[in-house]
């Protein structure tokens, strides 16, 4: 491939498309794109899902979901993951491909990950993205995103995609026609910052535009954010895509054109050059039509081989044709999920009674301890093998455990002939030591338009309080006096004020994947330490936040909330302790001395705040963070390079001041005020 | 207890009713009897199961369900089974009372087992029975009932209810109104036979009436049924029960009454004295009007009460209160699961590829494999701990494990956007040494009124043929050519006719019970030899039954069908080979000796048919049957005493043919046929 002599991607790319008639050339802007026997072009199918594995394709290594994984905030490891799953999408390509061309979730093109910022709790889909940060977001991102394109010099190992283009985040039964409103202060520093930051540091393949308008625009054929911002400004040279029904959207839903021909077109002008649905086989009537020409056809087509042919599926020499398909739920992959799932788990409370003893007898109750879909959330794959939390706490515990599934996960009120096991909970509960309550949620109860398992909103909380199924079941058990260790199973945040104030210790699991009940068995026994961090303040009451529909950014997150939070953004304990030393803040990096001074090895995530004491409409932003491994005593110096266009957005860097969040489980970000650089 | 001085429990009962009013009275003999605070009667919830294993309640073993335990023709392990069942219903119960009163499916009579005949395999409740044979079923159910029951001089364990009386097997849809049509043959040599062998045999200590009609009358107010047949003829001493709703069916569907209150009249004054259901608040009414005298209401209620007190509930010195709570799930009810299933395993095909080499590279395809609900089937309980099919080969296999779920179970037509997983199941099995084909049905496909997932019949089944999802990936499966072994996971006959042609080796599992995994992975890999037999004939196909609403026993079962079956009632295959020599028929019994003339130890079961060559109107009839677990080259004798009750029901027994069932693959019935007794 490196020969001079061969031809480049592009090339072939234009020479191939050069052959195709224009109604060719528009069906191969579809999703669907069908085979060109006559051309050698086999048919191709570009949606494919890796959210947190290689999705809907059957078997595959299923790791915690997206808001779990961005928990760890261990870069390293999400580069890890990614390369993992991008090796599986690979060998399964490399099977599908020999039935002669490849149809849904077969192809190359994963359409992740979701980098859309985790802007309000009662999003449904929040728990498909990394939290609500941007630079955390970013970061993850970019590590996704590298793990998943691969490094060679001359292929992509598989595609990824940044989606959704853009200031996407609920409300899911509006999507299709929703305006989200957002000024160019909200823009920049939240919703666009991510994308931006992923293009210039990973070089993402695509962008997969929104559903909804922005300020009016629909976002996949928006002239600003595409042709201004994403192109010109961003200097994002991959490919757009669409939303799956987002263009047919545009005339029927946004009703900003006349009909499908006119939607397909503006898209199409305005760059989003290829369509999940069906709005482009009205491609060559809009170019009969005089509404678009024939060259913007061409130009999107060969960029779209030109994809093709960088991922390597025209040529026999691909180097990742080799990837056989052994490398699918290998011992090394499962290992990884496992370590993903450990660091993505966050402690929010103990009071000493973690870890446990396995000879302790456990009450382990609730309607997520034995569930499935609560380790593989949502946008996954099928796992061989899984391990709930319940089957985890069995191999783990020498101890007798009961199990009660204690209610219904949402209905508080069961027929009067069906099984009623709130006493058998509690009867579990007397008779143990201690009581694992296993709540929360499950992505039936939060997900995507059509996720409406929950009888309210289309996959959207209508409260951040637990069901009222739960919150009786929990009554009942508080009220017995007896240790009680909250496992809150959850994409998101959940008003756990009341689970604070009774419960010995609370841990915040989100959806942990395949290994998910063997990685909260290492946590609670104490094989490993809690290190993760939340991505997510956990506000304290409904009443706290906006209109879920106000897309400003004014009293949401913890940059711009105003009030107290149970639990604020990048909380989480651990069951050693730390210190730092000679911390030192040069206005560019942090760096320091990380001491364990426990008597446990332990991970530790230093986040670094910037804030400027005289700015009062942010409390402070991220601005960096390393993840440390220490065994007990151990200490390590460290040196954190501050993200330059976190630092370049504050009016005034000489009044910086940083803070490096919660150690020995001070919530952060307020624990360690560093000394101006010139203190020390 | 066995103090003179002590009062029966019969005189407690009356002494207790005596302090009663009417309306006292009469609110007791509903199922959700409620409390007497001044004469100390705790409220009392009639309602539990315990079909295969405490349903409903919580965590309980998960034996096998009936059609599997039936399929095992042990009666003893079946009275084991039935001994743990109501071992951990009682020690449910024990702490359950603790509360002050039990609510439903807390308390200790239960509605088990279903001993009605299953007439025709559409039927979606026929796994809850012991197949197809009143013998089968009648000395299963006496050894399950018996150990329900318990051998205390003085109390029983739990009560066992005999149901549902009478003729009662779908259409579900039609059961509130259904008029069964039976002639005295097939009622007696057929639908009554089993009640009357376990009241015989076992005592149980209620009967439950049926939602049909029999003969126009409505079951649980039937002269005829109850008084004269039940009552009077077989001399049942206990308590009948209504199946749910089924008084208030009497005039709503049925409309032999006008209103609830004559419903409920004529219900108890045929004997019916307790109500599942609510239309027994109407009894005062019935008295105030006539209807029914205040001594019949006193006479029932007695009854009731005297139950109570012979199940100790009012006796702090019963001693089944000292069960404790640690028998559920226990050690040794797991493995008495596991051993049930791996008896009830039935192997129908076998070219020679079982047992499998563990070091095989295996694909294990379909949408049962992994699923939790075929190990369950209905009136379950819920299993702290499950083994699925696909996790106990996991478990087993040295070799590489490759699973795809291949298709919906039902669905053969998925949306464009959702997983088509056939091309992975055929790389799946391209890619290993062997196939095993994990199909069949589940307990929301074939069940209960309201149970009609399946979309078309509520609960039962339009057709003998599989899914037509599943018939195509089976299609495509076969196309490969490689070796198959297809395991059946279903309640009821399928139509495997294909299936038996093309594939290597089949087997029949039903619904396997928690341990249903291993189980499988026991009998595949052949750590155990296959010693299960059919308790149902595998008809060929649709074609070959009467009408589903025909209730004539005439072309059904292996007693009266004529065609071809395509397996025969008691069919089952082993790994060894055995032998019978030294046969002897001496009119009473059989006996001789078996040899286990292969390399492999395994139980056997021999069915004895009995025949009059003369009497072309049944084929034959099983009228014993004996398990013997023979090691390898080893023999034994064995003594078979027949059924009195089916030899005397041959009208000339001295030309009777006794025929020992099927040994080394040859179907049963017709194997060896046994000399005269006057012939030895």
């Amino acid at each position: 491939m490196n020969s001079e002599t061969k031809l480049s991607h592009r090339e072939r790319a234009k020479a191939l498309v050069s052959q195709m008639t224009l109604a060719e050339k528009c069906a191969q802007m579809k999703y669907d794109a069908p085979a060109i026997p006559r051309l050698n072009v086999p048919e191709y199918n570009w949606w494919n899902e890796a959210l947190h594995g290689v999705a809907r394709s059957g078997a595959a290594t299923v790791f915690p979901q997206a808001i779990g994984m961005a928990a760890s905030f261990d870069t390293e490891l999400m580069h890890s993951v990614a390369a993992a799953i991008s090796d599986e999408m690979r060998a399964k390509y490399n099977e599908y491909r020999k039935f002669g061309g490849t149809r849904i979730y077969q192809g190359l093109t994963a359409w992740s990950p979701n980098i859309n910022i985790f802007r309000d709790p009662r999003w449904g889909r929040g728990h498909e993205t990394y939290g609500e940060d941007p630079y955390l977001t970013g970061s993850m991102g970019t590590a996704f995103i590298t793990g998943m394109q691969g490094d060679d010099p001359d292929y992509y190992k598989t595609d990824a995609t940044l989606k959704h283009y853009a200031v996407h985040s609920g409300p899911e039964d509006l999507r299709h026609g929703f305006d989200a409103e957002a000024d160019d202060t909200d823009l920049y520093e939240t919703y666009l910052w991510a994308f931006r930051y992923c293009i210039d540091h990973a070089h993402p393949a695509a962008v997969m535009g929104a559903y909804n308008r922005v300020n009016g625009e629909p976002s996949c054929a928006s002239p600003r954010l595409l042709q201004e911002i994403l192109y010109r400004e961003f200097k994002f040279d991959g490919y757009v895509l669409s939303d799956c029904g987002a263009i047919c959207d545009i005339n029927r839903s946004h009703h900003v054109t006349a009909n499908e021909a006119e939607s397909a077109a503006l898209a199409v002008n305005n760059g989003c050059i290829l369509n999940c649905g069906d709005a482009y086989k009205w491609l060559v009537t809009a170019v009969t039509a005089g509404m678009i020409s024939e060259e913007t056809i061409t130009a999107a087509v060969e960029k779209l081989f030109e994809t093709r042919f960088r991922l390597g599926m025209f040529d026999e020499d691909c180097p990742y044709n080799a990837i056989d398909d052994q490398v699918v739920e290998c011992r090394e992959h499962l290992a990884l999920s496992r370590k993903m799932a450990q660091e993505g788990i966050v402690l929010l409370k103990n009071d000493g009674i973690l870890p446990l003893q396995p000879d302790m007898n456990i009450a382990v109750i609730g309607p997520n301890a034995d569930d499935l879909s609560v380790l593989l959330g949502n946008y996954n794959g099928t796992p061989t093998k899984h391990t709930t939390i319940l089957e985890g706490i069995l191999k783990a515990a020498t101890g007798k455990v009961r199990y009660s599934v204690g209610c219904d996960i949402l209905n508080a009120n069961p027929g009067r002939w069906d099984e009623h096991p709130l006493r058998e909970a509690v009867i579990a509960a007397q008779k143990s030591d201690v009581i694992l309550l296993c709540m929360g949620l499950n992505p039936h109860l939060e997900g995507e338009q059509a996720d409406d398992f929950n009888g309210a909103l289309s996959g959207d909380k209508s409260t951040l309080d637990l069901p009222a199924s739960q919150l009786i079941l929990i009554n009942e058990i508080l009220q017995l006096g007896k240790p009680v260790v909250f496992l809150n199973i959850s994409g998101s945040c959940i008003n756990l004020s009341r689970v604070h104030q009774e419960c010995n210790a609370v841990l915040q699991v989100f959806y942990p994947g395949a290994e998910g009940g063997d990685a909260v068995a290492d946590i609670l026994f104490g094989k490993v330490s809690p290190s993760g961090r939340l991505p997510v303040t956990f506000y304290a009451a409904d009443g706290d936040l906006p209109a879920f529909t106000d897309y400003a950014m004014k009293d949401r997150t913890y940059k711009y909330f105003r009030k107290e939070p149970l639990y604020p953004f990048a909380h989480g304990l651990s069951y050693t302790t730390f210190s730092y030393e000679n911390l030192c803040f040069d206005g560019k990096s942090v760096s320091g001395l990380l001491r364990n001074t426990g008597s446990m090895d332990s991970g530790h995530v230093i986040p670094i705040f910037l804030k400027d004491p005289e700015d009062n409409t942010v409390n402070c932003r991220l601005a960096g963070y390393a993840r440390l491994e220490l065994k007990a005593g151990e200490s390590a110096r460290f040196h954190i390079p501050l993200c330059p266009e976190i630092v370049r957005r504050f009016s005034c860097p000489e009044r910086l001041t940083a803070l490096a969040g919660g150690v020995n489980g001070i919530p952060v970000p307020l624990s360690t005020r560093l000394p101006d650089a010139g203190t020390e």
